[in-house]
């Protein structure tokens, strides 16, 4: 008897991080229209089956691509999905065969991460809508995609904790330090002392502060500062830090 | 027209690393022997396809029981590889033709770390043989079986970044500082030197010593010390270091 093996699809999901006005962590999802009922959207995370002639990050840079129009964006493979019941949903099992043209049953998912700055022009070649949530109003999501949520948010805070560069790919070009913690206390799990953090930022030599201030605030200028990628790889990264 | 999607089978290897008496990382490769010549053995990392009803961290799982005779291994998966051309060679072509009966072209692998006290007792249920290779003495494997492993270098480097208890799963319950400096210069890519590495570790409350020092040793005896796992975790990570 031959042994059961699994023999399937294999899909990419992504999920795009974006930093709002508010000081909130977004996320980008997708919406299509349902072909039986135009008035009913599915919203999900921006994904694809894979090409039977494709790499998987080759796929994730696609799927971002058609996303967003962007040519290039930072990103990190970080977990294949593969629960066996994971696609089991009618309703899932349903959106497959009508998006892909397949009878499928089961389907596993490789899980990116992604980041962009909030502001950018999204030009999605593929999607009919493309908006941000804020990570605490995101809807029932199809299959898995809330749990890939979830898990994203890990691996963002160990991503950023690898590598303290990716944090600035979530800010604008010019920054206030208050953006700079703001962000980093949405991302961290623990209460920061702001004045701790301006102490520690301010040891940091590839923060470069600007000979520019803010203008129209209501509260005192703050001075932009700009992260200088070249400073920051000469300080390798350390086993123990 | 229906579009190209890759409908595959999935497998998952796992690289578990050892540190020898002679300061070196070991990896585990299998043998089994070909079919067609009893003589001629196929060294390779330890995987398996999973089953259709399996999740891919269940199916690692199972490899390492089936490889080590152990119930519950640490281990992390790091990396999906899915080059299409992984699989082309023809003699692995061959190879999972035989192994899995089935009329296998593309495959993709879900890679895995794993970590063993090399002293352990192997007992694998699957293998013919089971050895420890020393990382640089590796030799040519089928698939990308050398790429995965050259990646998962890279991994255990990371893991350890970001969870410095890791590195006692390498290391006998009892070891001397010169043992984890070893093991741990084995693991970095620059030059530590040793008294600051002893400073930074005694200034760690989480390695205890003991009162107990080597024996029978021809240099000055050293002292034991154990890793206290309850007090590392209370050390919590944090975002800067």
């Amino acid at each position: 008897m031959k042994p059961n093996f699994i023999h399937t699809y294999v899909s990419v999901d992504c999920v795009v991080f974006g930093f709002d006005y508010e000081n909130r962590l977004n996320i980008l999802l997708v919406q299509k229209h349902d072909e039986d009922d135009s008035e009913k959207k599915q919203i999900k995370l921006p994904g694809s089956l894979i090409f039977s002639e494709e790499d998987v990050d080759d796929a994730a840079q696609r799927v971002l691509h058609e996303l967003t129009g962007i040519k290039k964006m930072v990103l990190k493979q970080f977990k294949c999905f593969a629960d066996p019941m994971r696609a089991s949903n009618e309703s899932d099992i349903k959106w497959m065969g009508t998006e892909y043209k397949h009878d499928i049953d089961r389907i596993i998912t490789v899980a990116y991460l992604s980041l962009c700055k909030i502001d950018h022009k999204i030009n999605s070649s593929k999607y009919s809508t493309v908006d941000w949530y804020p990570i605490d109003e995101v809807p029932a999501l199809p299959f898995d995609h809330n749990k890939i949520i979830k898990e994203s948010l890990v691996e963002i805070r160990k991503w950023i904790e690898s590598d303290f560069s990716i944090i600035f790919e979530l800010l604008p070009k010019k920054f206030t330090i208050r953006q700079l913690y703001q962000l980093y206390s949405a991302l961290s799990e623990k209460y920061i002392d702001i004045k701790n953090f301006h102490k520690k930022i301010s040891s940091f030599n590839y923060i470069i502060p600007l000979e520019e201030i803010e203008k129209n605030v209501s509260h005192r200028a703050a001075r932009y500062y700009k992260f200088d990628a070249k400073i920051f790889k000469k300080n390798n990264s350390k086993l123990i830090k």
